[in-house]
């Protein structure tokens, strides 16, 4: 990050106030007669109709709109355990992003255990409050069992976005990326170069969509994960497979894909050559991905290449996620965020990569063209018709799975 | 209440989106910089600087105005224990209180626990979100404890508005009523009915303003709290005098204050006229009082009356105290309200009680006229002096007495 950027997200930060979201009042209270209906004696009657059927909660309260963004700062951005207090910038940046993408109010959280029994005990406590809950920043192997437990103890949307958003994004763009290269997910070779929660996650997902779980090697700090290697948790057992290979240099050897979610410059020119023809590379560690996009494409023509920055083609982010999956589950009242919702948001998202771009949208992303290629595998943040494509697949796939509690709104029926 | 006002606080909460709250952008959002500098990769650097230092929290995140409005539901309003979800619609109205009369963003949090330990973890463990937790609605004895438990375990200013908020509205009326009736409060007999948080805290701030402890009367369910009475709680035993008084109508006979937190029309008019001369009698059962202010008022001429109720004069309303006192505590970052603060807002409310009433505040009142005396003895709610007037005094008492973390603001030192 440049000293100018540095200083100017501070001066952002903290000018003219502190932080960047506010509470404000959706409801008249200016006179008597309004507080009196905002408060006592006027709330006891939305009060006794929750007490009568908790469902009024969300005809009454802002529940129904209202997503936590949870953390205990165990593992923000790249940075490591820097504690709850400290991941509070991340938290009320992704409840901006909820807002300003989907319309949804959000707020952050910070839980301040390392302790997931605590944790989860805490969240599953103040889950009332919210209609759905979107975990961050929270280290692995926890996150799993935080997850899971959290899952299964609350009846509204719980999402860890550092595992599934991160896998939905990467699978839509490596599915459109497939299908320029001309390979199908079912035949392809994958690297993937670590073995956190989001590319735990990310396999899972391309392996639910056809990926297979025998042509998948995956790297931690210590190299391949293969069948029989010592001190390997469950969650990177599931990808351990029988093999020879060891090393990166070994695994990425004749692979078709390489998946980073790991490091700075850890993909050399030499690995990359090694790959296959026509090979998909995404280098999505962030700030500095796994190979420099410019080094990348000198040294070979042939690939298409996706990274976490904005500043390059092909960006793999988050934001073209979370705010319209949480948008189509709030919108049918999903108890969660199932297979089915995910796998219809990739494809949404695939399919929006596809068509024409209207001039408003290429403006609003400051771009002069984008057509479905090699470097435009995958929307823009800015492009507003995220909501409109993300949202109804998502409320549509939860409907027909059964885990809506409404039907679908008249506003998606035609999406 | 009636039943239009039922239902339009029905339609309040419902219509056009439910609830009262929402959650905004205070900055920029709108291009790839913004994002760039709201989250990813710009919101590294506040995250860093937090972890360097903690108080860089209130620099970079809006955690320095932000408070937490936090129930369990088992005490809501008068209406007895209805659990975490049928509280929220007060819950987020005291937010937008809060919001609406001093400028505090404020998200309630619904804790779906009765055990108070539980409650207690669940808050310690969420409480570096905020800047000031507002405990609400906690059945007694219970609130004690988690009161006081959250007060040490946080380092950020707990306060249970149920007790303290109604103890210093009802002492700053309480005062100023004295005076106009001639007494003193070092003199007064004082009978209390109801023995809950309210009560309790009501009694220790009078006696702490300097009511004599064996002069005050308190009534539970079961009649006079009286030394040596079985299976009386430890906050009850500290009002617990040696008398002989059993009933309400021994305790009335003769007192010279009535304070009722208790329940309808429990104050009959011959007990009304069996008190001292020039009495003090705040009814402050909500919605119905103790006894009427009609029936008070045609029983007795020489009393002063207050109720909680909007639609008669001298209404103890917890709004005049809550927001300016937190006001005042979050602006010079105290670490706790203390004693020293909470009387400081007391003599604000008597003293501006005192001042004469500009026309723009009995416009925004709907008063032609309010001048000190038996029908005005405590500021009205839609008074915009309030917050001029309490949060200063509050914010100097936390710098004297040594919690505040900050100088007194610029903008408190003239007032």
């Amino acid at each position: 990050m440049s000293d100018d950027l540095m200083r100017a997200a501070l001066a952002y930060h903290a000018e003219p106030t502190p932080g960047k979201i506010s509470v404000e009042l959706t409801k008249p209270a200016q006179t008597q007669l309004d507080l009196s209906l905002a408060y006592s004696p006027g709330v006891a009657e939305p009060c006794r109709a929750i007490a009568a059927d908790v469902d009024n909660s969300y005809v009454y309260t802002g529940k129904g709109n209202l997503v936590a963004v949870i953390s205990n700062g165990t593992a923000v951005l790249g940075l490591g355990n820097l504690g709850a207090p400290a991941c509070k910038p991340v938290m009320e940046g992704k409840a901006l992003l909820f807002k300003r993408f989907a319309g949804i109010n959000s707020i952050d959280i910070e839980v301040s255990t390392e302790d997931a029994g605590e944790f989860i005990d805490t969240v599953a406590r103040i889950a009332d409050t919210f209609g759905g809950i979107n975990l961050e920043d929270i280290r692995a192997p926890e996150c799993f069992e935080i997850e899971r437990a959290l899952s299964e103890r609350c009846n509204i949307p719980v999402f860890h976005d550092d595992q599934h958003g991160t896998a939905i994004v990467t699978a839509a763009g490596m599915i459109n990326a497939l299908e320029i290269q001309g390979k199908r997910l079912e035949d392809v070779i994958i690297t993937c170069l670590g073995a956190g929660a989001a590319a735990i996650a990310c396999m899972r997902l391309l392996v639910s969509l056809g990926a297979r779980r025998e042509n998948i090697f995956m790297l931690d700090r210590r190299g391949v994960i293969y069948a029989g290697r010592e001190g390997v948790n469950a969650y990177k057992q599931e990808f351990a497979n029988r093999t020879d290979k060891r090393s990166l240099s070994d695994a990425i050897a004749g692979a078709d894909v390489f998946v980073g979610l790991s490091g700075a410059d850890l993909l050399s020119a030499e690995m990359l050559l090694s790959m296959a023809p026509k090979p998909v590379v995404f280098a999505c560690s962030n700030p500095d991905p796994e190979i420099k996009p410019e080094l990348a494409r000198k040294t070979r023509s042939d690939l298409v290449i996706a990274t976490g920055r904005s500043d390059y083609p092909n960006q793999v982010n988050n934001v073209l996620g979370f705010p319209f999956i949480f948008r189509g589950a709030l919108d049918v009242r999903a108890s969660t965020i199932n297979e089915e919702m995910k796998i219809a948001a990739v494809h949404a998202l695939c399919a929006l990569a596809k068509e024409p771009v209207p001039d408003a949208v290429l403006q609003a992303c400051g771009e002069k063209e984008l057509s479905f290629g090699p470097e435009y595998i995958i929307p823009k943040p800015m492009d507003d018709r995220l909501l409109h494509s993300l949202a109804p697949a998502v409320a549509r796939a939860a409907v027909e799975s059964g885990v809506a509690r409404l039907p679908l709104p008249v506003k998606y029926a035609a999406a």
